[in-house]
């Protein structure tokens, strides 16, 4: 990761979150004071997120150690001790809630990739994130799901073609919209296509694409285009996949299954920070 | 909401969606052209963040017009129409992601809130969220518990005291501690007090703070709790609350359920784009 | 204060100042090398922002070392050595006119608020700030005015609902204008209310507001309302009082007065770096 | 004036104030609905910052209409109208303060300037600012010096080269010093040199820098040097000149009067704005 | 190109070049007036960056209009009219630079990069920029290589891999490196491998990559190379190809050239601002 | 320089080139580790741009160490050692590509600037630059004049008045343009003007600018103009002036020749980075 980039995103959550400054412990600390706290899992699941608690507390106050009892990707089980910080309590206290918000995110994101992984493991396919992140976090939520055992996707609209049915209604053909793109990017992006029929397969196929997005598709419709495809292009498995429907989508033979819901529905993992004062 | 804000946070999902160009619709749409597009609802929910999707739109292009059949809080159906957007293609394609990110994270929190408030109509309780949101969206994220039914906390650090077990440790006393908070902040803020038994209470009262929270208590506790203190503060229950405890906790007599959970936990509502070319 | 907060405003402060460098210093200093200068009070005073002193040499050279003499909040008399600097010549140079102006313009706010606190010391009763801040420093000047021995009003339009003629119109009574703001605001914020006469107070308290702002009154007619009030809600005095009127006020009994002048019309208090080559 | 500094200045004071929205205006205001304004002075001076109020206004909302009644520079009376706004109630609230915040200030400058002018009205001398200025405003404040008749000084250490004891002493002498500064800066740059006695006037004359500035001397003293000086560079005066000796200087001859006074302390103009609802 | 993205390099640039404010033209100009304004080629070229432009009196003046006579990726002749601006005199003035600097260098561009391509029209290649790009500009600079006929390489070290040699030593072998590397990236991105000799190239076929660079070769032994490969990869040639060698490396067979001098090391083209007053 | 400009022109930049992370680095190094790392000239020029480095590489990881072999200004022959760094090898790949685009670009300009310098080192004439600056790079690409043996023209439209044929026109003549001017300015900023012609040299002259632009003059004509001023302005020769006419121009005896090509048409000088792994 871009480590200027963290940087910046953590600075932004403190302001919103400092505001003008933490009055209560303001007034309240006459006097500041050194103090360790614990972070501790609640219930269990994947870790993500350790070096953006780091980056919080740094930014904060160059004073405060933070020392990590376990790596990102790593599965806690509920009562784990993750990390511990020491240094001023007013300042562990300032950073106590961005802290957590990042971690228990971004392990929520990771622990239900990692489910999803953990069902489809005896096949050889892929679990993939989407752009449907939350609006800011993209960078760290695509880094949880790597945590998660996942994969990523395409970052953003800049760093691979993906063309999909208004494209190629506006070329008029699958083979007029891909020539078009592979005349216009550079040699070192992939292309990729939606279809929804076998004919767009085979257009698909004829256009030389590196990836074919089969879009809610029933699993035996995908076997039958991966048995098509066979090899001359990546598969990709797409449209609400879900615990239920990822183990015959797997099944069908595809590389790739993409998830909205791994970055855009999540449960935060219970995490808390208990201050030993 | 603070239009100042609102479109800083609305650029910087631009930024990150769309790098330096959707090199996709650059290279395939030789020429622009003006199209319609139609939000559609495809599961019921609460809708929020229509004004957000209409500063995706105008920061990209003034020239697209946006049409809201609906407004923010109101109930829709699956297959509900939502909003139209009208003008250049690129342009709508280019937001078209940012927009319905947005749309879909608000609108879920404001569908989960709304699932709670409606659980304690009966009741004169207030559901309110908490500082446990994602960064970086926290204005929005709080509009958006508004628009479910739901009622705001503090929005950070700075705008009320909320005094905890550690302040209180640090001071040696709720007398004391409430004594230096009220000293050190400004007259027009209240003064907040986590506590967790009967004797934290009757400290807790009195020292006139404004609100006490009665931090994972039973319901049976928090009513005998309301009952000792008979209007003489807010009462706020807290503590991992949800859908299967929350009418238990209303029948208790508090006036404030906080709930993390529909800002942290929280599942997008399904919505698209249809783009008609 | 909100650390992130001070570091943003010195740096603009120090881009303001320094252009694209300092070119006097650039192009007479052959070499740099390490001399001492002393910030010395000119006149006697309240000191404030020192910590924002710190900081301006921090950011342009954390290679200085800054000694305090006193603490912000302390009065020095005329010809009192504040702080110490050492380090690189040329970037003390490059910082002495922007830590001067913090200091000179916080210390002015600080030294003219306590000259306010003062003539009421007999009085319980706070002198506060107002929103009639210089824009951009609204949180720097607050805390100049805690330094005084004075104490904050609400931060920004976000942070307590201050109801005034204009909305009451709109709402067309008291009652109506507090029973929507109670409703649409958290459980943590206060109301305060700004009335002109005793019918306004009395619906004010049948609205059971937090605070009453008795606007442009005479001191005897703030006695009457002190007594009608009687503690059902904070007073507050407000309207260009200033050093003449100030005790009178007092008298009357009130719990609060507010003062835009100990921001908006403050003298530098005088103060210099002396430096030692 | 940089159409983008000022747009970025109001920005920035409008996010201070409004930090997350009106929360009073939001709450009490239904539906929003459009009113007419007046900014009023309320005593009598000279007014500076019409055009940052109008950003003001169209930063918050393109469909509020400002009309000056008078331009900067103009002395107004008390009671006078000053200008009028037309739009929704719900935006004149919200940018009120920071509009007069702007207003009252550089107005304060203005006028306090005006004053000093008025007084050395019969001499060729000009009043100019220094860099004692408030951070971050330095810009608007120069501008409001303009509005009152004055002239400016140097804005930041970059545009011009001003020498001083450290600097000579470092060089050895004031030639040293003049050349190495010649040699390093631009020939579109001047150099002025801060002097004490007549020994460092006439090695000033013969480095034949541009501009001498004759520091904390008696009239006396300034008369002698300008008839020293004769023409072969400009003079200036400074040091605490303020009310009471700013004739006599002017009457010395020097042809220019620096003043830290008119920027760093002074009384914000009254003036209101009248919501007609 | 993103909107957003230019209008902040487009805002930089202004504040750079106007600091705060362009003091010829306020001292001067009374009153503000409106006049056309010329853009005329003063030799032939390739034209690029109208639409940057065009954004640069956008956000001086909404009030100024611009009309281009030509597009980008259009060949001018020495004399010809490029663009007309009209409105205010001092907008225009305060642009003109800005423009015309971001103008001459993206025009320089695309020119030196047509002269490539003109080279080698006869053969299947293409000739694409690198990251050897100006700090800030990249964007706009590989823009205005399209704009000559040119096509990007990757446009930053997140959308494609580029194994060198020092990954290679780290992992042992081409093999390890690139199993590694497609295990950590996203399905949607390629794999370029930098290749030295004949060995390497074999190695790099058997790992499957997209792309094989060949670095610092002969024409010679880049022909043995293509044969080698044989249309299993595309085969980009790179190292200080120019004007005299990018024939016979075309000749060789690859089909990408890859050149730095393209952007680094440019004439800007002679365009002028003919003011009419 | 001001270091903070230069932090945050560095920060974009490697933002710019990371995009999200170094994908590459980070897929293949399972672990980082230290390596040495050498900046090597590739042919003769001037240096330029070693603090800039400094800079990329202290952002990026503050664990690397940067020590320079010649400091800026200095010649180097080909093959010659400019710098070392050692750190972890992802942090000084990710930087490599950012800190050669500084170095090469800022070497160039200076190279080229001693070219034209060391052609007319017999002459007493000043080579300066022109506003004509790469956007967003001026402050570096100046000081990367001055390493090259050239001085600095104004630095922006803020620092010093240029009247030019509009300005003139517009106010009907040189003597009303002058008298604006210097109403409307510090006292601290000189005034130049561009003319054309003897008439215009001699209006310049009763007006008493500071310094006059011949602009497109031949040789011959401006030996006359400078015979004509005869010291009593500045003499800048602009136009177009290349190595084939700056030795006649200074020996016509102008005191300044502004020079656009040495920032604007300029070749990157070359320099690799060597990592020993």
């Amino acid at each position: 990761m871009n480590p200027i980039l963290i940087k910046e995103i953590v600075k932004q959550a403190l302001e919103e979150d400092l505001g003008i400054g933490d009055l209560t412990s303001d007034s309240i600390f006459k006097e500041d004071f050194n103090t360790n706290a614990v972070f501790r899992a609640k219930s269990s699941g994947v870790i993500a997120g350790l070096p953006i608690a780091v980056e919080v507390f740094q930014l904060l106050d160059p004073g405060i150690n933070f020392t990590a009892f376990v790596t990102d990707g790593v599965v806690v089980s509920s009562g784990a001790e993750i990390a511990k910080v020491t240094g001023p309590i007013k300042s562990i206290l300032a950073g106590e809630r961005v802290a957590l918000n990042f971690l228990q995110h971004l392990s929520g994101i990771a622990t239900k990739t990692a489910g999803l992984v953990k069902l489809v493991e005896e096949f050889p396919v892929k679990v993939v994130d989407t752009r449907k992140t939350t609006p800011g976090l993209r960078i760290l939520e695509k880094y949880a799901v790597l945590q998660g055992g996942g994969h990523n996707h395409r970052f953003n609209l800049a760093d691979a073609v993906l063309i999909k049915d208004n494209h190629i209604k506006a070329c008029g053909s699958i083979l007029e919209a891909v020539k078009r793109a592979r005349e216009g990017i550079p040699h070192t992006m992939k292309i990729e296509i939606e279809v929804e029929n076998e004919t767009q397969v085979k257009e698909a196929l004829a256009a030389k694409v590196d990836i074919i997005m089969l879009d809610n598709m029933t699993p035996a419709q995908m076997a039958v285009m991966v048995r098509l495809i066979n090899g001359r292009a990546i598969v990709e498995a797409s449209g609400n996949i879900d615990e239920s429907s990822i183990k015959a989508v797997s099944a069908a033979g595809v590389d790739i299954i993409s998830s909205g819901a791994i970055t855009h529905s999540v449960n935060a993992l219970d995490i808390s920070l208990d201050i030993l004062i």
